[in-house]
């Protein structure tokens, strides 16, 4: 009854991403956990808001001058992830992640918190021996473990890093953390602190590399993007931060995640929408030829 | 990919309501409309918010005792309707509500604007000529037309009442109306002002026939549902409303729907708390035996 | 331009008290004043937000089976008062209050903060020497002074008290206070605590002698009432404030007010919705035949 | 009474516009209509809101070094609208629109959704057959019809086309419509995308010609104008939209408006406070000499 | 220089509770912990959120015409506990309160979510062996586990169960549960369903035993109590649980506490003052000499 | 208890601030005063948020490459003003603004409404004849006097001048006032308006004099500071701020504040971030060897 093509009923996916899993390039799934978030929690919530939200805006970016409803991006959902349990859930996206890749897909993951990019940045690596990161944030996500604990929101790119070692991590946007991460960064990845400055000479020494792209939506400025658990005065401005998604259409985007809304903090609906064009913009990036040299497989 | 069942997925439908339309006997869907509203509107976020809202409950009822698992709903989704058009919104109600009687299963309608019951009801009386109403609301609803117009939330129960003629409609909870609807309903309609008072003399009038059951939940106190466009102080408790709920099992309920939710005008989430504990009630007095008496047919 | 009768205007007044000033018998204004709260200001914005709101509900009121319109109500807009200045805000509600009541009209005031019932119940004492009060509040009201200073919303009552003596004030639904103002009420007020049980017995008490109704909404239970400054769990319901007004027909109401609405607390609207009931219920039974024996005078 | 100078009462129009109906030059008016909103409704409370809000700003711009008062503004209240009629509701508009622009005045509008700018413009166009119109959005609002209606607030600008034809249309900041939308404007308006680039050069085009300046305010950054129905990332700064209004005081105004501030979803009280700033800049842009070369008739 | 008494400080601590730690009978503190929640998160923000806002209420109580001040209480603040280790909060917790009653003092703990109980209940079971539990609660809690896990907001009462097994849990407004959960605890604790009936008699079983009394707010009806993480309509009135409160008097109890305030869900503060007037009365009640029949010794 | 080391209390002071007194050069205070504020109130809530909230950030600027907790900053807590009594809320402010002052500490004083800072200026002069001011806002705050009245926050700087007389006063950001205002600071102060142009020169003409620093927040745009009385769009980005701030370490730097944060009206928390942050550039700054030239006293 339900799918009679007079009585049309409302989409419940993202905007565009209404590709079949079968014809699918990209697939796009939730991961609603923020279990180890110290300060505000919230950002389970975030891929649950987007999917309605993404309708205020169009598939179509004139940014890029392309429709995200030619990205072949299939909307798998959110996974149900248990609260309490750190390893139990990572576990599960990592998963879910490695499916997605070795079914020669790219996972586009919605957070959730920053940690939840440790087990799909991990799938991804696995068969991708010489990823690179690209990490835009407000925080420098170095510590080595945050009051004895290793798996940690703050310690995540400390994780990633025992995962890829020195300099394959860039980091863009960073205005907060201890002196001791700052330090520690110096030799051990490519911190650009405050802004997006140097992002070209990073996308030129990643060159044909595949590479993971993790966009933590506090690089924004609160100013736009409010509806965040640690909101961090001086970030980059939207246009900034699009600026620099449009640039990301020339790297082999192997895999990407955009995470950190959570929306409850921002009543007037603005830091969803953000996190929608942030998302729709990767999406078109991540379907740019230059990242889709494989032929996908069978599910 | 998504359907392996160890790596488990959130669901996106009403809670407890995951039976097969196929197997179902009581199909639930949403009509987020809400074009003729004066005051505040809102109301076309309802259905939307309920589901994910759905699982800060249970899907079983210690008051009637049953779990809305065993009631055979199915969760259809909801309607995609033009907004401007009013007349063009009603007809695709009435559509796919005509496809759900003929099938001779029980429609359970999400609003919405109260005007969304209008074509549903029609449906219904379409099979049932010696169709009922049982009207829960704030507002008498009975105005001839509303600057004109004879379409409009604050006219539908009259445009009921030209459908269905005296004394088969039955009003609880009104406490805001002009003078003349209050006259009017003297002759026309079983109107209960201000409570519930009544129910059960009301419930023994309807008997074995059938009825359709509309809940404004704006009959309800503001106290415990804000989220809503014209609220109006000095309703009835959720308990007496809950009383109330408890009772319909007795009847035969043909179809019936919930509406004016207006989520964003409570932050709190208590007032789709509210709506989603009054559509389970609702759901499981339809689905006791006395309400089904006819085997489904084939989609 | 603007009076042609063809194309309407929405009115700015309170619903229903379009009635000229020169055929008025009640006289609404507001008091936007809220300087001597200690916890939370707001109830400044209390007038400018009732307003608007007043059209959710209807003139109409079933419960007194009488009509706002038929009221003879004049909205005279709202005071502009100075901030930091507490006499002199008091002096500009004084005076107009004094006017209204010597042109043979009732005032009926919107807050502000309770202090503001000073002032225009002293213009309406001057001229009734025999006048009553009746306070519904869920606070005594009754320091001597607040941190050395004689003007507060929290010395209000006990400055009424200077000016009528003892056994003239009664009051309501009292639930917060120090031990010394219940101790010291027992032999200067008839304070009634917790609920408005007693509310009869009053009300013969008072008979015909003129009597100033003042209502803090706080006296509501915040489930109803959360827009507020200092919400004091434990109220009465709306429906038993609503009874009671019901019952003020019978008193001949000299003046009286509707404080404390601090609107900005209660995001849903609800709070502003029960305000403009309140004062929709108070302004028609100060209509009624036994509160008004006197012919108005000229302006 | 109410009018006694000693006892001052607060105003209610917009600041600073005061000026009596017969010594104005320029009418403003609101327009609370947003029946066609298909995402999120509520521009419908925009006029409202601005009015008091709008005494949180001064009446002198220190931008334009000129002052709201000296403007000749005359504040007419707000039209009277009814929902769910949308050629009826357009009508009204028009038909006031017609009597300001026939007086001799400049109508200046408060939206309301975008749609309203069609009858108002109609009006102006009337008078002037040679105007064009400076278009400030994030939207294309070039839609040939939406969901098969014509008339549609992303239709909006389609049907200024239809009135004024080609060559005539100045767009700026827009970044978010179909992909045909950006097509077809490229041979039937002059579209600006993304930014207020080129300005200078259409209003040099312009010239001396009269002309319509219709102000979309989700022009603007969601960072600064959260307020709205559909939030846009990337839009202008405020200061960026405030230099370009400073521009126009060379401009030959014949009317304007400023719309789609929906003042719910923004509850910090700055999309107000902005909508203000802007209709205040417009104003005393549109009182310069170069906009009121007539002199205003009788009404 | 802080410590002056000329230029008077605010206080920082719970209203009346200023005790020195060496002459307190009663320690408040709060275990802002809510990592295990699965619903909406924030009843870690309870206990900072109440101690300001407990200054809108008043010490005294008029209902027990008692005072705070006179209760003996030292708020002693906030544990600092790791969020995503829930074992090691749990210890912090228990460290803490096993102190508290070794030192011969009441323990009054803020939650925080309920599985905070656990630890604290078994620091005063310790001492004492014959422990009754008094639970206030919309939930069973009685799972025995949690998607696997057995600690977990939605097991306490089981693991309550299993430290001191059956007929000394005494359950009251339970309203939501597994059909298995209602059936479990009719042979293991008392559960009395929806609403308070039953607690004298509960009272009377308990008699002169400790009774551990722990308040999950959430038994409230979400009317008057919104700030929650998972609201349940049909809850009791704050009348109604205020009466049971002074019931309390007459127990001997031994420790207790109030939990699942998320402040975050009601903006307009009134759950929070709910929460507070609730701990004033607990508090109060405890201090009546039934409970105190030890001298507390030294730290 | 309370002090065992190995049960960890949360903090309650500013982040990073936890010198003890005697150990300091930098006191911090709250002065919660917003008595004279005539629009929107609620700064008087601003320390206390801000505490808590502070956590949210670092106590380490990579700006200044500088750690707060280096920085030898006590939190003295907030002063408990009288409400309603402007002159002895000031005097209050002042006494124990002179304390600090005379101990050869510098005062860091969060507020509260701009008028707060009359009183610190003053005992700040007092030991500094020749100090300046540097001077942040939107608004001119230069008004001879407020509807009579001398004392208000829009007279601040005024008065100010009242103490120091012409060219000591440098103000930065203004964009709002009378035309007047701007008029007089022609010839009376160094007024920039609209952004920070002109600072560098401003810091050479301050050179080494001792100087002042009061930062009102609202000079920052609305979209990064939405939570503040009076919001005026057009404001500096939190950047332009933050560059300014870093330049003052070459000050002396006396003493200073940060007003005019209004939580309430950001329910997002971000503006209460920016504050914090710009607390914390300002308090690093202060403690920069430039403006710690003095042995600080015994109290």
């Amino acid at each position: 009854m339900a799918h009679e093509p007079n009585i049309p009923l409302l989409p419940t996916c993202f905007i565009g991403c209404e590709t079949p899993l079968a014809e699918s390039r990209i697939v796009l799934f939730g991961a609603p956990f923020d279990g180890t978030v110290t300060f505000r929690p919230g950002s389970r919530f975030g891929p649950a808001q987007m999917r309605p939200d993404s309708y205020g805006l169009e598939a179509y970016s004139p940014y890029q001058d392309a429709d995200l409803e030619d990205a072949a991006v299939h909307d798998a959902g959110d996974l149900d992830l248990p609260f309490g349990r750190v390893e139990r859930a990572l576990a599960e996206i990592g998963a879910f992640s490695k499916r997605v890749v070795e079914a020669g897909r790219q996972p586009l993951m919605l957070g959730g918190e920053h940690l939840v990019t440790l087990p799909a940045l991990k799938a991804v690596h696995a068969k991708h021996p010489d990823l690179c990161v690209l990490h835009f944030d407000a925080h420098t996500d170095l510590r080595a473990d945050y009051l004895g604990e290793p798996l940690s929101h703050a310690t995540v790119l400390r994780r990633v890093w025992d995962e890829l070692g020195d300099g394959r991590i860039f980091q863009f946007g960073i205005r907060s953390g201890l002196r001791e991460e700052f330090e520690w960064a110096k030799t051990h990845t490519h911190l650009h602190p405050f802004d997006l400055d140097g992002l070209d000479t990073a996308l030129d020494a990643i060159g044909s590399r595949p590479v993971y792209v993790t966009i933590d939506l506090d690089v924004l400025d609160p100013s736009v993007f409010p509806g965040t658990g640690t909101p961090e005065p001086g970030g980059v401005t939207f246009r900034e931060l699009l600026a620099a998604l449009c640039k990301l259409r020339r790297l082999r985007i192997a895999g990407g995640d955009v995470v950190e809304l959570a929306p409850h903090y921002d009543a007037s609906g603005v830091s969803t929408a953000v996190a929608c064009k942030v998302v729709r913009e990767l999406a078109v990036a991540m379907s740019a030829r230059e990242s889709q040299q494989e032929k996908p497989g069978r599910f």
